[in-house]
């Protein structure tokens, strides 16, 4: 049984990338299925006609079906006359702040399959009043869980995060067994869940060179990461490690694991981009809705200049589709 | 002009897979250059034996000119009857550290171009009664100096080290302005002399995820690399950074750059493994000698068993040939 309800597709600020990546993103895509824009019809219609975009605009309303063949927008404010590309404001923050919220509580009735976002304004979001860290925290609070999973999604490889946006020098006293176990959990979830793969075999990096080197260069693997992983796997999970952080990205590229749990941002991200550096999606487990977002941010020096690549966004439509199927014919 | 005099590859630990990629090596490469094996004619007889590889070997002396077509072996030990495969012992640990000194006393005496090196054990050789943390800090040792720089070296991407095996959690607290002003020094100088590179680009990489983002997850960045990269260009250096780590390596590997200096062990092998997990070589920059090492350990598991993968050993010599080449360019 296909899924037959739309995305969300969240145009983000209305000042960056997002209003074009939509209009690329639907230009190039054959055979597109009708999703739901939830933005700006105006700002949308300007960068058409600045950009010399040619694609047919549906101005959709809550309750009708998407019409086929046209770019179906839900429009939540008319900033199309005011705005200035690169140069977000607290009105085009409180804007994509609505887009977010209106997406996340359609899902949440039943009226959207997932949600797909395009890049927001950190501290545009905070200038208009609702302080988050970021999206993903702004989403979780909305779906009102306390904790989620980054995962970083390509065709070569996913990485899920132990710990992400935080110095370095925090990242050895910020692990511990519980969060790497429900780290290893939701990466098992998602992947049958979510993914499609009905036995998923994880594979943990470790913190330090070599994974410490019996403990020559570091405990951590001993001491916090070893009995996460051998916890998970009494659970029936099917998880090794640790492993040499040096190795295991080689590994799971070939096709070895199909994720690998890592233990900070840049041991996912740096063989994640050097694989995926344009058609990376950043996916956020543990929601109860489909997150799916594009990897990369508002790109304001670019902004309305026509050079904006929306192949990040097709790859994150794309898997927000297969995961609404995967989740779909579960329930079937 | 050519540079005529024969590098010295030594035969790292006689039980190890040292003496198996020496043979694949050398029956693999067409043209090879007549190079000199120091380590141990009869392992490599009873490899080539056991093994059935069909390898002339011609049992060399000092003063000597290297037989073409033949595998020169200067043989300093005699362990073929007594060794047993993936077994190391105190004898066999003599034997690897006798290579390494003979090998690096007549490079110094102006017989050998260079130096590459097969993997050898840490623990036999401290067994054996030489106290080094490994083979390159054996290598200063013997020739007189007290720092040298990791480089990985390979097509795509050549990274080196500010910190290499230490336990992550003391990788910020072993950055300071000097240590990195030097080791962008010395790659500088290496790409000039050592890889023929006039006008070379350093990239140096950041701590911390996003290279800080303005401080807002770490302050490395601007307390201590930043001044670093500011008194590399000061010297004339063209360097850059401090760039957020996941994404100067794709540009590196881009060609934006002919190396990343990396701050810790896992920022710069898990690109360069990811690229080139089975052709990188090791390189130490520093050393008054050229010197390059295959990129994996002794592999006791399979050693003398047929299965050793000669690549690494032959990325190595053929990158010891072209510094050796360019060196000797600079002088005439």
């Amino acid at each position: 049984v296909m899924n037959d309800k739309p995305l969300a597709i969240t145009m983000g600020c209305p000042a960056s990338i997002g209003p074009e990546i939509i209009l690329r993103w639907f230009t190039a895509e054959k055979n597109r299925a009708p999703h739901i824009v939830v933005g700006d019809l105006s700002v949308l219609m300007r960068c058409a006609s600045e950009l010399d975009i040619a694609a047919p605009l549906h101005h959709w309303q809550p309750g009708e079906s998407p019409v086929a063949g046209k770019l179906n927008i839900w429009s939540l404010s008319e900033l199309g006359e005011s705005l200035r590309w690169g140069k977000p404001d607290e009105t085009t923050g409180r804007a994509m702040a609505g887009y977010i919220m209106e997406a996340v509580s359609h899902i949440n009735s039943g009226n959207f399959s997932g949600l797909v976002t395009c890049p927001i304004s950190k501290s545009s979001l905070n200038g208009a009043g609702y302080h988050f860290p970021g999206h993903t925290e702004m989403l979780a609070s909305l779906c009102n869980v306390d904790s989620q999973v980054m995962m970083m999604a390509g065709k070569k490889l996913r990485v899920t995060l132990a710990t992400i946006h935080c110095p370095l020098a925090e990242v050895p006293s910020l692990l511990n067994q519980n969060l790497l176990v429900r780290i290893i959990r939701t990466t098992h979830r998602a992947l049958t869940a979510d993914f499609g793969i009905d036995h998923p075999k994880i594979a943990v990096g470790g913190l330090n060179p070599h994974g410490g080197e019996d403990g020559l260069f570091g405990d951590e693997e001993q001491r916090i990461i070893l009995p996460a992983v051998n916890a998970a796997q009494a659970e029936g999970i099917n998880v090794c490690g640790p492993m040499p952080p040096d190795t295991v990205f080689f590994k799971a590229a070939r096709g070895h694991f199909d994720a690998v749990v890592c233990m900070y941002h840049d041991q996912g991200l740096i063989p994640f981009k050097l694989l995926h550096f344009e058609d990376g999606v950043n996916v956020t487990l543990g929601l109860p809705i489909i997150r799916t977002s594009v990897d990369h941010g508002t790109a304001y020096d670019i902004a309305g200049q026509g050079s904006a690549d929306p192949q990040s966004l097709s790859a994150a439509i794309e898997l927000a589709e297969q995961m609404a199927e995967f989740r779909n014919r579960k329930k079937t």
